[in-house]
Order: C-alpha cells, then structure tokens, then sequence
C-alpha cells in the first residue's frame, strides 16, 4: 500500500480559513508515548492546560476546558446546554458560522430570532438592542471573527446591550483566540469557544470553553435533561473539575499538542500575538491594495487573521489557488456560499501569520494574476506590505 | 514552565481498559506536518482510511467513517440518528456501557426498555427473544466487549432476534474490533461503532462506524430532525461521501494515525490479530489462574481483550496497582461500580496484546501479592502462561 504518510513531509504554508500551520514542537508533543487517561501525570498536563486556556481567554472561569472535538462540537455545546424547548434566542447572523449556530439552537428546540446583516459587515449594537427591547431572549449569540466574511466584530456594546436584558451572551472565538484580543472577563462574555487549529497553532480535533458565573447559573437551574451525553456541560465539569469521574477517554495525545501549543504561545506573550496579528494584517491588506484589488470586509472591522478579497474580474478562482498550491504549496480559501468563486479568503492565523508568509503570498498571487491577464504593476503588493512592516 | 512533555518519554505498559499503547509508526504519523481539511491529498488518506476500517468491520458498508470525537461520540451517534422521539428501543445491559447506551437513548427521548443480565455474565438471547415478543422496538443495542466486566457476547443470535422482529441491531465493538471477529456483514450488525484507542492501537479522539442499508433507510425516512448537528450521521455521509462539503473541520494528524495503524494492522492481518488476541487471553487467564487467583467473567464468554479476575481477600486494590506502577510503569485498571476494589481489569488491547507483556505483568504482580502477604507458588503465573505459549 502506498505510503501517503511518509509523503506528508512536504507539508504545506497553511494561509486559508484553517488549519493553520502547527508548530513543530506541537507535531513532537502530539507524538510522545500514550499514557493513561486518568494517569496522574496526564492530570497535571490537563489541570496545566486548564489553565493556559483560562489564561488564554483572559478569564477568571474555573470552567475552562478543551471540548473532545472540533470547532463545531464546542459551538454545540456552547448553545445547546444553555437553551431549553421553548426558550427564545437572538442570534446575529452575518456569515456561515452564524447561520450554523442558527441550525443548532433550532434542533435543540430553541425559539429563534435571527438578527441579520449583510455578509461582510458587522451587527450594528442598535439593531441588538431594538431586537431585545421588542423580543427578550434567554441567550444572545454572535460570532466574533467571522471565518466566511473575514469581519471582526465589537463585542463589548453587544454584550452590554444582551446583559441590560437579562440575556446571557455567547460567543464564537474560534477564529480570533490569540489572534485578537478576545477579554472574555473584561468583555462581559458569558459563554466563548474556540478551536484548536487556528491562532493556537494546534492541529484541529479540540475545541476550547468557557464558562462564566451566570452561564454556570443557567445550566444549574436546567429543568430539562439534554439530548447529548457527550456535549453535556454539566457531566464534563464533574469530569475535569474535582470529582475527576470517567465520562470518555480524553485524547491523551491530542492534549499533549494543545498544552505545547499554549506554552509556546505565552512565551511569545498573547499581548505580542495579538500585534503579530495586526501587523501581519495590515501588511497583508496593504499589499493587496496596492496590487489593485478590492477588500470585501467592511473597512475599520477587518479581521487580522482573515483576509478577504474580491477576485477581479476576469480572473478564475480555481485556476489562481491550484497555481499557488502546484508551485508554491500555498493554500488560501475560496469564498463560501454565495461568495464562491467571488472573494479569497487568506488566513494569516497563529503560526501562519509570519512576515515571509505576507510576502511570500504577494508574490506567488502577483505570478499567478498575470498568468491570468491581470496585470498589477510589478512587486507592488511587496511594496505594499514592506511599507508596514517598515514603520 | 515545567516541561511535561519532554518527561513522557518514559512512556507506560497500558495494560488496563484503555488506552492501549500506540505504534511508534502512528506516533511517528500524528508528528507529521499538517495540511488543510479539504486538501486532495487528505481525502486520499481519507478514502483508503474509510477502506481499511471497512476491511476491519468486515463490511462492504459504503458509509464507513472515524466520528471526530472519542468512543462515546460514537455511540452517541450510532443510537440518536435511528432514535425518533417516543420510538420503542430494547437496550441490554450487562455493564457500565450498556448503562451509558441506556442514558443516552432516553436522553435523544426514546422509550427505552432494559433487558439486564448480572454484570460479568451474557445476555440470553433468549431473553431477548421473549422480551421482543412482548413488546417489539425499532432499534435493540447491545455491547459486543463489555469494557466493564470482560464478558465476551456472541452477537449472531442476537442479530437474527432482532431481524426476525424487524427491529435494526446497534453493536458497540469498542473494545472488540480488531480483537476479535466482529464481522459485520456475516452476524448481520446494522450499525456498529468502535474506538481508535483499544485494538486499533491509536490515540483516542477518533471513533470508527459503520451503518448499513437497512439503518441507512431509516435514516432517510427520519421525520424529526436530529437534535446535534455535529453527530448528525446524514450530514456526515454528505461530507465524507462524494458531497465533501464542509461539515466539520477534519481532525488531519489523527487521522494520519488512524491511517497508519490500520496500515499495520493489516500488514499483520486481521486473522492473525485476532489469533494474537485470543493466545494472549488465554496465556494471562492460565497464568492468573495458576497463581490461584479467580476470573470474574462466566467462562466460554471470557474476553481475550479484557481480563478480569477477583482481587484476593485481604489484598489492597489501589497499593496493588500502585506498585505496578511505580515500579514497571505498568498500568491495570480498577473495577467499576460496586466492582471497585473488588476486580482488576487487565487489557491486552492492539500492540498491547504482546507476549512479553503478558509475562512482566505475571511477574510484576506476583511481587505485589507476596507484598501484600498473598503467596502463591513462586513462579507458578509464568509457568501457566508459558504453558499456553508452548503449546
């Protein structure tokens, strides 16, 4: 049987919606001998982990765990445990992951109300506060970097708005944990998630959490038994607090990556991180600019870890990525939805958001729209970026 | 910050319910570089990966997939996408994990009835005849490998009660696949799922399954709509059938794992794996047994994957354990429930399943019962293995 494996060797320079590249003292960690699920040892990784994530989130919560599974598992558990049959819900939706949070408070038996706004810009905290003054909600949703429009949305008015009313707030971090400032006390969040496999650096299949004291209320007080036993909040905090029970076989080999990626990422400093992040953005931007391309993301609210760009016209989207992976393996993501085939997204997230990955980029995308009769004036999106990068 | 990782090194012997230990080749595979979820050469690794698990479940089941999440992600999976709101399900029990099956069918609002047989024994099929007769169910689930008590349950006769009561049958092969036959199509098993971490010998956080038609037609005839997206089996066979849109971010190094180690368990055989299984529990029982000690499991049903067997009267279970560990790193697990303190559970799971395991945990343990002023016959453990190795 071929060796695919022994082929990986090559890798790739993950600048797409994620994964991210992971680190390679995340790849050694996640290949050091298995140990027991409820050996001693691997407590003091988990309560270690723990706390870096809690660190991390920038919170005080004592419920701060990684959820056994993706980015999806941890937004499930996030509105599921918190949402009874019956019990109203505002959602902002103005991407994907938006709608998808939709989907699951719906499933789980949750009176929705979708607060919508076009894709590429931002809820307006106005429109939250006319939804919730019409319509009081038990919880508020929204995500905070949005993957499929590359918009970083203010969270704070919003959560102050969803507190005024009584509401809890839940946010999706998953593109923006250690990427931007996500100050999950200071911000007012009650319930955040995340992933692995983006500003951590680590690869995907844990997905972290937090729980706030009011969340914490909430679930205490849930009359109804959940549908899941595996997203079960409850049950996982009697896991991975105190009473340390069997509810399933952590991914011993999994923690190991994301304690190794955490560790690095509080030496760099998540101060250090975050402005790595900005920088690289900028830089990023400006180079795209100066070449004569459009951003799609509403100016002022662009995420740093994912950019967003109109493709020109003329110019075909399958054609321009399979240049960049075929000659530089280099990955980048179409649009999603409606957006397919109209816009790049460019992730520059964790360990991909290196300044000669910015260039580098520029670079290959320069080649690879003039092979498709776009003609940018030579090496100006280098220009563009090094102008940032030398302030 | 101290360096965890760096001190596992040392590594264990998982000779308890699970984990067990992992290929160095696998470990070797989760450390490779990292490539994006939707890269072509991942869905090669996915493709033969979905082959290779079907080889294991014996199947020609197209819809043959890892769940990204642990066993109890699975089972999850395998119980509510076939459980409909008020729908009749006959779940047996002879364990912890026919218990959980339980939990998690009543939750997903199944009317559940049990059939329960004394832990450490089988369930009649008989039992389950009558018990069908009474009041037939859609779905009736049973635990081929109870983690729990080392019991062994032939599924066949199971198979066929259930098909004559056109009921569909949900085995849980956690323990058992790639330990012992299972083989899916033969005993007639329409939904089965398993874990990467016992025989399969891969971390956890993947969780094999395998659905075939008739599960699949209820499936598509299901009125209500699932309560979990993310274990949503539908969704998932759009996303890992031809489909391949976007469901979930692929958990890419585990997966690499789990490829690697299904590569080597067919390198070795499945046939040959299972023999390896069944030497080893024979070896271990007669070496216990040789010590004096006395299995727990009803015999002709014993699990060669899981060893159980009373801990002596005056023996301390936990000082016990703790000299395995202490002084050969040699991990056993503790009974559950009202077993606590009472059994020992002894895994000899995928690479676990080795001779000279078998022989250093004899050994080991010979020197803690003496410990613990229980003398049996020096060297009489060894000699009831070696025996068995002999023949």
């Amino acid at each position: 049987m071929e060796d695919y494996i022994a082929a990986l060797t090559e890798g790739r320079i993950l600048m797409g919606a994620g994964p991210s590249d992971v680190h390679p003292g995340v790849l050694r960690a996640l290949g050091m001998p298995i140990i027991g699920h409820l050996d001693p040892e691997l407590f003091e990784i988990v309560n270690h982990t723990k706390d870096l994530l809690a660190k991390t989130f920038e919170t005080a919560n004592d419920f701060t765990i990684p959820i056994a599974g993706t980015g999806t598992a941890a937004m499930e558990a996030a509105l599921i445990n918190f949402i009874e049959p019956g019990d109203k819900v505002l959602i902002c939706v103005s991407g994907l992951f938006g709608e998808r949070m939709v989907d699951i408070a719906q499933r789980c038996g949750g009176d929705v109300e979708v607060l919508e706004a076009e894709w590429g810009k931002i809820i307006e905290p106005s429109d939250v506060e006319r939804a919730l003054s019409k319509r009081p909600a038990k919880v508020v949703s929204i995500v905070h970097a949005e993957t499929s429009t590359g918009v970083l949305q203010p969270i704070k008015p919003i959560a102050d708005i969803a507190h005024k009313h009584g509401a809890i707030l839940v946010v999706d971090a998953v593109t923006s944990l250690a990427g931007a400032p996500v100050r999950v006390d200071e911000t007012g969040i009650d319930v955040c998630f995340s992933a692995a496999q983006k500003c951590l650096s680590c690869p995907p299949g844990l997905a972290p959490i937090t729980v706030g004291a009011r969340a914490m209320e909430i679930l205490e007080a849930r009359k109804t038994k959940l549908h899941s036993l595996y997203l079960d909040l409850k049950a996982l905090h009697d896991r991975w607090g105190h009473h340390r029970f069997y509810h399933h076989t952590a991914p011993v080999n999994m923690l190991y990556g994301l304690y190794e990626g955490l560790k690095i990422l509080h030496d760099e400093g998540l101060e250090a991180s975050f402005q790595r992040h900005e920088l690289g953005g900028k830089a990023l931007r400006s180079g795209l600019e100066a070449m004569g391309l459009s951003l799609f993301a509403q100016e002022a609210y662009r995420s740093p870890m994912i950019t967003t760009v109109w493709i020109p016209d003329g110019v075909d989207d399958v054609r321009v990525r399979k240049h960049l992976m075929d000659n530089y393996r280099l990955e980048i993501s179409p649009g999603l939805g409606s957006f397919k085939g109209k816009i790049w997204r460019v992730g520059l997230m964790g360990r991909s958001c290196a300044r000669e990955n910015v260039m580098l980029f520029l670079t290959a995308l320069e080649e690879a729209l003039i092979a498709e009769g776009f003609s940018p004036e030579q090496g100006a999106g280098i220009a563009g970026a090094r102008e940032v990068y030398a302030r």
